[in-house]
């Protein structure tokens, strides 16, 4: 009872784990030793879930073992996809994935009771479950996608990648090789970020042992809140305001005068560059030199790095993950509200991953409280107050 | 960054607080200092609700508008209906809450932001969700019984009690005057219970701003983890399990060999009696005394709890409040199954306090790790490995 208070646990370390460390003085970003920018350029999405969840890369059989399993759980009972029909499609995406992935527990969960000190059993539930889940989660954010606009979904397909499947289901048409390469490290990239507050969340649940769908919808609805995921979003708000390449100047010397947030710039792990950004600069140039013919949001958003690097820039802020995740997305033609519903397409890894280490040395969080309110008074009665 | 780790972060304060307050020592539990006992005898459900929420007790008029705000929100949308009729009757309830909860964002939320200081008219936004909420928790809980069952719900309706209605909701006839007292005083006991795993859930998932539907639906996600809720329908398993009084003995023998936890005994927080297992008691027997013929169940309870004190009094192990609860729902025809949506259909009202009181001084939950993992590796291409 001695330990101080810190507001939002600040500093305080909340778990012992194995699976992803920042160094944000280097600007490094690690998953189970492996640099970031090395896995968003060699790895695969399916490659580096199975690294998040087991712990090392793994053999070719291996990873084609998983594949298939994941190949084998994109699909979704009719029974969601008809009760998805019953949601307004006015609702965000991610409050249709919070509902979507607590209903599943109803469907895959069974009744199923972890034990604290769990063997080799558990650990078969532990990774069908993590298959299960992470296949399903780019199923129901595509299926929504045309469910909302009053379709029917596409039907996935079991010749594509996790991150091409994901695309075609999404758009109802194949994506060509560079939009497949920049949604996989897309996928890579935002999959993993040590304790954050969605992560954390999913730990507390887990750490009550509840089943992985009732700890993955607490992450979603963790991750909705616009204090956490949502930046992407809000980068491409940023640009339509701005509007074209012309105007940014002028935007930024008032944005800088009301000493206001410019989107996707900085990041508060990291002391220099997002080590993500540099892999997604290298993507967006790509797609720039492909393309040609660059949309104003584009342009708009070379501009402004440009002057935020020029004004900036010394006092170390640049363009985060973020930032050009936004606008390539945007250019695929995803609507904005779909970026954290992505992200979370993507984090799935890293949740499952955390679940199963919570499971292996667990503890049920239950931290104190200071009391600084009333001292013990006396009940008085409705007629005498 | 020197703060000690400590396990489930147990002991370390994660806010400062003015809702609830446990005495250990002393085994009292206040809510905003007034004594849970005089409150669940002297309060209802709706003005302990008010309290929590507001920190003070009504007036007669507060109350009374209160009370019709929450009756004008017993209405659930036939759309919400309709789905739950795809959900499987083999899932728990727990899962079809976090469900219903998470859609009802969909209907509800809009596209509201909060911002961190939030002023009168946020208040506003914050008094109406909580009624919102509070007031459906309920009817979803009890329509599930019968649309898992393949019958339409039961309408709620306005000339009822909370605890009442609930009851006539859920079994679809009136409770008779013990049966709404029991329930009402359940509802006020289970309401509130200082920092535990889902009020934390729903503080750090608050602490991101999310939708307060996001934020029950973490916090319903926690509590359904065996660890946390559920005691009370162990109790029951428990009690079948002996199956009758003169069982008691020897079972109690086998399982103090064995060290086991004999559910419904003792609880982490309280040295002496849980106070709130002395209210249940005292309606236990004016329970046995109305029915003269008792249950096995009943009876089974009735032994094991003189057995349990005469062997275990000395050391502090009493009967908590989940003992009394279970088996008082049960009595009440009330499946063990709904034993934990119950408890969530009370501790509502303690989470939105928790929710008001987090946005009141907001800081997002981003603990720390102890980095355990690999030091910094060569990625090794796959056809190498």
């Amino acid at each position: 009872m001695t330990s101080q208070y810190l507001p939002g646990l600040a500093g305080v370390p909340a778990t012992k784990s194995n699976i992803s460390d920042i160094d944000g003085e280097k600007g490094l970003l690690a998953y189970r030793g492996y640099d970031i920018r090395v896995l968003a350029e060699q790895s695969t999405f399916e490659e580096t879930s199975l690294l998040l969840l087991d712990g090392s890369l793994p053999t070719s059989d291996e990873l084609a073992e998983f594949d298939t399993q994941l190949k084998g759980e994109r699909r979704v009972k009719y029974n969601i996809r008809e009760m998805m029909k019953y949601l307004p499609a006015t609702g965000h995406p991610m409050e249709m994935l919070q509902t979507a992935v607590a209903s599943l527990g109803m469907f895959y969960g069974g009744e199923e009771v972890l034990t604290e000190s769990y063997g080799s059993e558990d650990l078969y539930y532990v990774h069908s479950m993590s298959v299960k889940i992470i296949a399903r989660m780019a199923t129901i954010v595509a299926m929504w996608e045309h469910v909302r606009n009053g379709y029917d979904p596409i039907e996935p397909r079991r010749d594509l990648s996790h991150a091409e499947n994901f695309l075609y289901m999404l758009r109802g048409y194949e994506p060509d090789e560079l939009e497949s390469r920049i949604m996989d490290a897309c996928l890579i990239m935002h999959a993993e970020h040590t304790i954050n507050a969605s992560t954390f969340a999913a730990m507390v649940c887990a750490s009550t042992l509840a089943s992985p769908f009732l700890v993955i919808a607490a992450a979603i609805g963790t991750l909705a809140g616009p204090l956490h995921g949502g930046a992407n979003q809000r980068v491409v708000s940023m640009l339509e305001e701005i509007g074209r390449p012309e105007n940014v100047k002028d935007w930024l010397d008032m944005k800088q005068g009301e000493k206001e947030v410019i989107w996707g710039m900085g990041h508060r792990e990291y002391k220099t560059k997002d080590p993500r950004a540099t892999i997604l600069q290298k993507m967006m140039m790509e797609w720039a030199e492909k393309h040609g013919n660059l949309s104003p949001m584009f342009e708009t958003a070379l501009a402004l790095e440009e002057a935020c690097e020029e004004r900036l820039g010394p006092k170390g802020v640049y363009p985060n993950v973020d930032y050009y995740s936004g606008i390539l997305y945007t250019e695929m033609g995803i609507p904005p509200d779909q970026f954290t519903p992505i992200f979370a397409v993507s984090r799935i890894a890293g949740w499952m991953a955390h679940w199963r280490e919570q499971l292996s040395d667990n503890r049920i969080f239950r931290p104190t409280q200071i009391y600084t309110g009333e001292a013990p008074r006396e009940y008085v009665s409705i007629d005498k107050r």
